[in-house]
């Protein structure tokens, strides 16, 4: 890994909404921007190329997937993530804290961390501050995040409470661990803490507080995006990010709707990620400016002109509609990967423009007009969706 | 269409090898060569870009499932097939003889045509030589494929006699219809009959020496690679291509494994389509010079060069082994495009040093040293393979 160090230079700022520039040891990345999720070292369906080619500048890996398989130290020994994937741009990994969490009756929780049943073959393991961060640094990914405990939605106060002073401890320990090793901090990765505290207003509070008292590179707001409302989810935001230090990036986790990253942006997140542009496009649901739409529906059995007329990507560029449909009708393997590219290039151009508009100062127009336009997914299937998906998925 | 018309030129011949040049009216494609199987309008899993990188010239697409879904007035509607997926190059469509073959008890079969049942809805269908040609038309390949009835391996002489006494009577209607209609022949379109004969000498004289007889475009080997053991594959090819005329293409239809490509050039066929590269891809098989590997193995688990030292497509050039066994243990999609991507270089890449050891007369030197080194898979799981193929799917 080059010597570079991690760096973050706020660029321009419009109300809440920022535009700023990442330095990593594997390039420049360009603040707002959403990460495409390679859970097990891959875009699902997509080449390094594609995701480069739909805007990509960073992609998020997943520990905890890639300590069960194929092996922390297999990757270690094949030249780090970065290598074994093809990717040669930024990428941060999350900590496994998360897939501890949506485990479920496979986890017990303790002060020192996460035992857990692999998902795979049944395998007993125990996942720990230390552990998680020694996972991250084998697996050698620009930006590693601490290890949190993430808590459901309806859980109790003092549960949350619980929950969040966990992870503040847990959050000490992983910074002192990172600082401690040559292959963590010393050699450039960035080290990112997580802001716990569920729905509690106080809580929220005094997680953002703590845990951005430790000088971490970059600071998550975790523990959203997991049942509650919308109304929740842009609030909690809000309140976290104006108690984040200013000069840090602000990463929103979880979260990949057009309209929620729009609104993410507008309360000051830099970084965005989430499975859910390449999860529903596998179901063939796609981004268009109105909304999703379902590309298997008979309106489109003739349709020879793309699905999204004012879309660059590869698959509008070059298939009609009807094409589309017939492979989703069809099953075809081609189909997964058009409305993957497709649907990672709508979020990915969504934080293009909202960049642009901030430096013009008219970030607020551009939001309303982009939210005046766009119908979100009906919220109750999405809830369903997401906790069935939570249930039973890895990507 | 481009009104040029299709043209074959036989450019040297090495033994009974030939090296030739075949025009259509959507380019040049040079023989010998194989196809790669777009059955529903996309080789599973590629883009026609990179269909185009592997070297294929000619894909080789399907009637019959086209007809089905999502049907011939809509491709015709869209543009023609080449417009609707996305291939300028020339196409070759097989008439459906093959998989009204493979349907088994949903079939029945008379002097008229076949009548069979959708595998897709159940539907009623009646096949005949006239409604083929008119979907050919419709969907507009550079190469349409008479109706032939294709006879399953076993079938008494009795039963192979009439199977073939039908094959030539239907393709002098194939013949008469595609001469007679303005978007058939008249555009540039070619048509190509098929001899049957199954695996009996006498029979496959008969039917080579009448099916030759009509002045087709040119002319297929049909009902072989059914069940048959290799020795009768290679004799009945052997036995056809001596009776097919010397100035127009023979093409070997349904056989793709590397060996049979060798067997078959030496023996004068100039075409060839399977589904085997992409189908065994897809289980993780991929060709070596040595012969089909199980990519899933351990021995893969930590080699950081490619599978194939010796293979210059984008999966040997990109990717480690150890890489590939991860998609495929992890059941990542990725990996299903790059085995695929590798088995389709790998048997065009054979053409190509094929067609080369043609022009430099050392086929037969070639020929040795490849089949020196290359273990077929084995013969019996080979058979089983195919014949749970041949009752379940689709490509």
């Amino acid at each position: 890994m080059p010597e570079s160090k991690f760096d973050f230079q706020l660029q321009h700022t419009d109300g809440s909404a920022r535009a700023g520039e990442l330095v990593t040891p594997h390039g420049k990345a360009l603040t707002p921007f959403f990460m495409p999720v390679a859970t097990q070292a891959t875009v699902k369906a997509l080449t390094p190329e594609e995701v480069w080619g739909v805007g990509a500048q960073v992609v998020l890996s997943n520990a905890y997937h890639l300590y069960l398989r194929p092996g922390v130290e297999t990757v270690s020994k094949l030249g780090g993530l970065h290598k074994f994937m093809g990717w040669d741009g930024p990428i941060l990994t999350d900590s496994g804290g998360f897939q501890a969490f949506s485990m479920g009756p496979l986890r017990k929780v303790s002060d020192d961390g996460i035992k857990f049943r692999s998902h795979i073959d049944g395998s007993e393991h125990n996942f720990t501050p230390k552990l998680a961060t020694a996972n991250q640094e084998g697996l050698a990914p620009d930006i590693a995040m601490c290890f949190d405990q993430c808590i459901a939605y309806g859980a109790t106060e003092a549960e949350v409470r619980q929950a969040m002073d966990r992870t503040y401890r847990w959050a000490q320990d992983c910074f002192d661990v990172h600082q401690a090793s040559l292959t963590g901090a010393a050699s450039g990765q960035a080290l990112f803490g997580i802001v716990q505290g569920g729905t509690f207003e106080e809580l929220r509070d005094e997680s953002a507080r703590a845990i951005s008292a430790i000088p971490f590179h970059g600071y998550a707001v975790g523990g959203l995006a997991v049942g509650e409302n919308k109304e929740d989810l842009y609030r909690f935001t809000g309140q976290v990010t104006e108690l984040l230090p200013q000069d840090k990036p602000r990463y929103l986790m979880g979260v990949g709707s057009p309209e929620d990253l729009v609104e993410g942006v507008a309360r000051g997140i830099d970084m965005f990620d989430c499975a859910l542009p390449t999860r529903v496009a596998r179901n063939g649901s796609m981004f268009t400016p109105e909304g999703r739409v379902d590309i298997s529906k008979a309106r489109y059995a003739e349709q020879q002109g793309p699905l999204d007329e004012t879309c660059d990507c590869y698959t509008c560029q070059n298939y009609s509609a009807a094409y589309l449909r017939h492979l989703f009708r069809a099953k075809e393997l081609l189909g997964l990967r058009l409305a993957s590219i497709h649907n990672l290039r709508f979020v990915l151009s969504l934080m293009e423009r909202m960049r642009a508009a901030i430096f013009e100062d008219r970030f607020e127009s551009f939001r309303r007009e982009f939210m005046d336009a766009y119908k979100p997914a009906n919220e109750v299937a999405r809830q369903q969706q997401k906790e069935h998906w939570l249930r039973t998925q890895t990507d």
